[in-house]
């Protein structure tokens, strides 16, 4: 019998989440679970349909995927060199923990937070320190700087916007926490940044992207996944500078990213305006259901989110019974009240229509009222 | 300054070679370097654009691979418990030596071999300890059992065939070893077993398979990219027993193979006729080359193989110029001489139509002859 490494025997395996969505007898009428979204980009299908025709995907991917990575530095304004590729973020994650996080090294993690990138740091045998603000839709900015400067972490990862709460850090923050702290390495995953309002954060959603080529401890995470409707062909990709870049090359399998993922990707990020007005009805969509839950009774909070989500906080009386409802009539959200500080709360995707998801939470509304 | 782990920093990047094929400017006429498959399955073709063409390419992937996991079930004819998929079977690899290796673990290989094995040995810190065999198209059963008698390894790595020499061992050979070394755990990567003839390997083709379920300490890798021409889709899987599927489960991404992935596997192994028929057409197209080869002036030697490519020792006087030829007329095959043992030798792949590359071999005869 061969055993796996001692260190590993206390990891938990990956949970396998319920996916009724690809089986055959799937009850999904609205899916709004897993923050994907539908709006599909058609230029992107015919290019993919043109190259699955031209049969070329029987030879082996570009392996530096050059020409996504020249669309990405022509799209942000950087250097091609500054770009890395991988088969979804969650790959970059997990090659970046294992580049850098030596056994028992800490990692600062708030929580809420994108609960995968836990998964990378354990298996890197992390040391995780949590940070929880009092109140998790209300950063608390001086608290989570002198937890940073107590652990004097190896390691920093922030989603910005959160997931699953939606609350942002504005870009100046962030950066002065990277100056003060550069024996730590923080990763920025803005895999919702897209989604953010124009105000409030920075010159522009980019200027994390900018300000990583520059200094040498920060890694800024993106993927295809949400705004460009790509999460079944698996692409991410990040962003820092040259250093950083060629240590990971040393664990990237060259190989990660299939041909068809890279030619979806470019031709995305080569659709600019077609992004722009999803992003309008998506943010409209947004203020319809905000609204429209605001003045539900069932809903004891709403609250506003920078990303492509919202949490709601359901009174605890009907909790259950509207989740319950909710997955009968094939409405899948996320529960997400098994997380400390979020007792009741199911977050929300918004989708370009919205409209099934309202109908529901008024049909419940009027259910509980005949009672 | 951030630095990389100090056990990776004597690691070399991942060496990007030459993919002339992905550049606009490509004179590639004949790509025989990397033995992928060009024979294309139409089948796949439309099952991947009817996928495309529902959009569902923006949901996540089925993390369990459950429909290509029962398929494969069915074909190898073993539980699906004990299959599992991978972003090609590269990832594979990775995943089982950060699984079981620790720092200086020894690990046997061969020497030729599939080098991609030894950047994920040796990312797990593992002491590698080669082996050589004094012909390596001659396999020498007894040496090798001797050399793993002798260092006891965590692991072994023996593909079968082999690449790049197309040797096989027998199932029953390597089946002895591995039940006479039960600390040592063994990869058997069969990337090229569907070629091999149906005689003197076993009962067929999937005995190691059969086997792999039943012992503890074998692992079965196999790969799409080749017999099936997915190369550029990236899909490969593991056949081994549960307690070891379950440990890899510690580690496995569980998003990682994406849904086109998914669905052109499915397809592929479920047309089992068009790969038998594919099959005839390769061997026949290898007899071709092995005849015309063999009455070449300047080919030294013609190793026959149970691959879908073949070794050819070029005379030392020509060897460049034959490379030169072939690579300005658009003939790419694999210079291989660098490898110990393998001086002057060019690999190359069969497939389905090797009349450009016979016609460039002929055209090579006559040039030299004129001189």
């Amino acid at each position: 019998m061969i055993d796996i490494k001692p260190d590993f025997k206390t990891l938990k395996p990956y949970s396998v989440v319920k996916q009724d969505v690809w089986h055959y007898n799937s009850k999904v009428k609205i899916k709004i679970d897993w923050n994907e979204e539908f709006l599909v980009n058609k230029k992107v299908e015919e290019n993919l349909i043109d190259f699955i025709r031209s049969s070329k995907y029987a030879l082996y991917p570009d392996v530096s995927s050059i020409d996504l990575n020249i669309a990405l530095s022509k799209y942000h304004n950087i250097n091609h060199n500054n770009i890395m590729t991988f088969n979804g973020s969650d790959e970059a994650l997990d090659v970046i923990c294992r580049s850098y996080i030596e056994k028992n090294n800490i990692v600062v993690f708030r929580n809420p937070e994108y609960g995968n990138f836990i998964t990378f740091a354990e298996t890197s045998l992390a040391k995780i320190e949590y940070f929880y603000d009092k109140d998790p839709f209300v950063l608390d900015e001086n608290s989570f700087k002198m937890h940073i400067e107590k652990f004097k972490p190896r390691l920093v990862y922030i989603s910005n916007p959160n997931n699953p709460t939606g609350v942002l850090y504005n870009f100046s923050f962030l950066k002065d926490m990277i100056v003060s702290n550069p024996n730590s390495l923080f990763i920025i995953d803005e895999a919702y940044i897209d989604f953010i309002e124009k105000t409030g954060y920075g010159e522009s959603i980019d200027e994390m992207i900018h300000f990583s080529t520059k200094v040498n401890n920060v890694i800024v995470v993106r993927t295809f996944s949400k705004l460009y409707s790509l999460a079944g062909l698996r692409i991410g990709y990040i962003v820092t500078n040259n250093e950083i870049i060629n240590d990971l090359s040393l664990l990237r399998k060259g190989k990660n990213v299939s041909m068809l993922s890279q030619i979806a990707a470019k031709t995305a990020i080569e659709s600019k305006d077609f992004y722009n007005e999803k992003l309008e009805i998506i943010r409209e969509q947004k203020k319809n259901v905000i609204n429209k839950c605001s003045n539900l009774s069932y809903v004891d909070n709403c609250y506003d989110s920078s990303a492509n989500f919202i949490c709601l906080r359901i009174n605890d009386k009907v909790f259950n019974r509207l989740k319950t409802y909710l997955y009968d009539n094939g409405v899948y959200i996320r529960d997400r009240s098994s997380i400390y500080q979020l007792d009741n709360i199911i977050r929300v995707s918004i989708i370009d229509d919205m409209s099934l998801f309202i109908h529901y939470m008024d049909e419940f509304e009027k259910l509980i009222k005949n009672i």
